[in-house]
């Protein structure tokens, strides 16, 4: 952390300013420049939560933080990938995971129809919703404790694990019971008892990002789960919101290198959500995959004109066959397989 | 709702969307423009949540809603505005209200002297968080019951109602015990187990919108609170995340002039975190109450340099005095009082 | 500037970095850390325009530059308030000025219409496009050299000076013949060649934020005018672009009292691009001068339904007039005259 | 266009509007709702430059645009791909255009030196700035004229054609004479002077989308070239501004299908600004190529840590190799050639 000083900050300011510092536990490090003077801060500055609090001393300009403030999710401590395993498909490993099936479960029949359909395309999972955020409460909340049990019905068929999402902590245990993943949905990416609940089961989670959330808020995210000793974690890239309105979100392509940089966590794409509309998806899906990401999360429904939620961007179980043929060869580009 | 086809759609493609329509209850009107024809949709369109699942039908380029997708808070369909009583102030009348304290309780005694101090100053309640959400799980976390306990004695010590921040549905039941008014966070925006949560106890709810939420989703959510039988909300712009980073939000000052027109609830402004940083503090809430606020919300701390939360952008009480001045000249220039 | 060192850089990678900032002429000082190390470059840090670069060499995270990287704009450089003179009212001082009139100059008779309107409001200065800046290339381009000599006819009758914008450097000459002041729209603000044109004139200029652009580059684009040896720069909030649609813009109101602690120069805000919409104009206009602003540009049509550009969020003069008692109102609450 | 009358408009209200899009020379479509009126107007909108004006009318809510108001741009009217020859490579065509060198000429050696390696790599075109947009006066502005002189020398070695940016109007002639290409840059998209008099050059011109600018903002801006009677037009992604700090700006992955669908004209990425780092540009020219990309513009300098402009994203000539084997794959698994 740097401390840097108004110009004209007075001897004063700055010998109060490494009080301050020391009394922390820190030690100082004072640099005299021609305009102003800055303080270096020697020390684990992940203990300073609010570094901006030393703007509250007079004669502080401004506050700079050096560290990043994730530990447990960082590269730096954790070289290794880390691999989650999906039905034997070691997530993160150079074998490409997908993620299928329909935003919402919506009957008995109607998933196990979609499994079987993504599992013959080549998925290696199941993704469906049995409850479900809903901007409107007008809206079709999911079918509940009901859709988990046609989830398990359809593992049963298939085979596919399932990936499923988890809107309150109180329900983490009930959604375990039944789901192989856990997913924390875009909205609740900062929903802290919902991290801590799911750091404590023995599920592995796929987090995603939230809508208005930086990469470094994402990783912070990830820490609490983490740091509640889960260390299963997947990371999701599905959009973010700006000012563009062609598409539902603007998709962060650039995520995806810098995520496998700064964290060991497997990155997962979603090109629906970060589209929002079907006949993107697969140039989405194609470009994550060039992009270096471990693995798709998909919606496929059998008839999208029917869907009970997000309709409009979900693949045709034929699409979703055409754009697994392409991100196999653009996997294969890269040597890698799906 | 209005389906929009494409240039170019056949005749079939245009009454198989019309037989859609029908079949969803609704009247289509087809409106044959010169290059395309266009077909309006007669009845209540809130029933489809997603008016884009249309655009999975040949010929249909894109559909456009036409009423706003929430209805208990429209004023629309209540002209009047809705008055909340906080300590016998009614907020959303023509007095401001105006409630302060700190981010965090940190002690028993720091919360009853901030009381104090800001009672004196003409708050008509007290701000405090006991549970507190963090970006990073290495952060303080608020002392929690303890914290409650404290609100509540300085509640009897002061007379002064306590706004506090409720986390997840589980704790809604035991916040709602100590707490005249129960907080959701802007993280938590969109937290709808929370907010059904919150819509069903007895208590009124400050709203804070997402820092990266439209207005309308704002009053979608609070349209889940409201639609559980509590009509008690206040809403509360505190500021969105944009590109420019010379303060930590950018206050969306339009939101109180466009969101007064929209709905009957009250608004309440929070330049605390809509800047970031003490200095601007007063400033922003001085344009809050001439851009029409029903009222403030303002963290106020004993010693900043020591808070152990949002330390830079806290008002010592003294500060927090001259603000109350200030914004009683701007109130009174409107022919309001504060 | 602060180069910060990856954790685990070699003692040669620092060294290399060290010998880089004093090839380039600055003083290196190195501060080991228990993680990594920092090296502070001592010198004016200005003189590198791209810190980045040195995340080019081996070992480097990151560089943070610490001086801002405008100093004629800076306060800290130049403490007292710059004033402009504009007929007589001294922008920048106690004294708020307000300038208006129609987005579009439409005919001779309009203007002097408007002009004789506005000044009996009390508005010390004439606003009036004669070339517009259009996104379609087939919308009203403006009267263009007509609509100056309309403007100056304007002037001749009531004596209100004249705020016009000039689109490009090869008509700079022109437009300074007529206009009292040159503006320079949201769309140019980072068009150099027009910026250093404006520099090189006689004229003061209005310069407005871009709606993509920060506040750092704002000042950065009044340096370009500055450097050019014309002091006379008013800079002008009118909203920036967020993922918002219910206004317009999103008038950000913290750029006010934060540009007038980092510059010298008079800050006008634009309530008219800010909200977009008439029914806002008023509370937007309170607010910015709540918030500190030196003065506003405002939109007034005699018939905003018929307006050849900006209608909607133009007022009629009837709504001006009131507009001018409210601000007249605040203002007197700060002890600020209009 | 629609116009969407408020619930409880009155008679007259519908009717003077109806009248008002008669006037205008539209016919006016009624259709009347359960809880409001809409009121169709038949006829091309695109001579409706602002359809919000309709909102200046008493009982109107808003109005909604249904054609796209660019033309010439559009897919829609020119179904055929356009088609720009750059040496011999028609750029849109299944052939991936290459365009790369130093974001600034910096010497003669320099951009010779610089053109081989790039040719060499499977380059078909040169890039290097001779006038440059700088957002500080005081950084380097780039060699002018004689960088010109030093771009056709290149041409002369090597048989590169030359893109190169022109950043006013008065030099469109000057710039237009050494170069082959007229690239307007993400600053100067809205320059409607430059835009027009790069519209009357018979240059093809590499028009970059702004960084805060919509796609849809981006075609209208075409529509200014191509309205001036220059049909050879490209469009180029280079990344927007959101909230996100890790990169440099956002690569807008999505808008390169969108586009693909929305116009005819080839669409350019630019990884290099689109992140603005080296280490991230390889796996965004990439996911560019995989999304459906016409071509890429890329910086290449001899030794970016001494270059005079954007060395922290400029890749060696090696690492330009390795890009140029990788796009290639990706390229073949798509059946397109580099």
């Amino acid at each position: 952390m740097i401390v840097v000083m108004s110009i004209g900050a007075s001897t004063k300011e700055i010998s109060d300013v490494i009080a301050h510092i020391t009394e922390l536990g820190f030690r100082a490090h004072l640099s005299q420049g021609e305009e102003r003077s800055i303080i270096g801060v020697i020390g684990d500055d992940r203990r300073v939560p609010e570094p901006d609090i030393f703007t509250t001393m007079p004669g502080v300009e401004r506050v700079t933080r050096i560290s990043a403030p994730y530990k447990l999710a960082s590269r730096g401590f954790h070289p290794q990938p880390t691999l989650i395993n999906l039905n034997g498909t070691a997530v993160g490993s150079n074998k490409i995971a997908v993620i299928a099936g329909p935003c919402s479960v919506e009957s008995r029949s109607q998933i196990i129809e979609t499994a079987h359909a993504v599992k013959e395309a080549g998925a290696v999972a199941l993704r469906g919703g049995a409850f479900k955020p809903r901007t409107s409460p007008y809206s079709f909340q999911g079918l509940g404790e009901k859709g988990l049990e046609y989830l398990a019905d359809a593992r049963a068929e298939t085979g596919l694990p399932v990936v499923t999402e988890v809107m309150e902590p109180g329900l983490v245990g009930l959604v375990a019971q039944y789901a192989d993943v856990l997913q924390i949905g875009a909205r609740n990416m900062q929903n802290y008892a919902l991290l801590n609940a799911a750091g404590q089961s023995q599920r592995p989670v796929l987090l995603k990002r939230g809508m208005m959330s930086t990469m470094e808020e994402l990783l912070m995210a990830a820490e609490y789960v983490l740091s509640n000793g889960n260390s299963q974690v997947m990371l999701c890239e599905r959009g973010i919101r700006t000012f563009e309105t062609y598409t539902r979100n603007t998709f962060d392509i650039n995520a995806i290198p810098v995520l496998k940089e700064k964290t060991h966590l497997p990155i997962i794409a979603d090109p629906s959500h970060a589209t929002g509309k079907a006949e993107y998806v697969l140039a989405a899906a194609r470009a994550a995959i060039a992009a270096g990401a471990d693995g798709l999360i998909v919606e496929v429904h059998l008839n999208p004109a029917e869907a009970m939620s997000d309709g409009a961007q979900s693949l045709r179980p034929e699409k979703f066959v055409k754009m697994m043929e392409e991100v196999t060869k653009i996997a294969a580009a890269l040597e890698r397989t799906v």
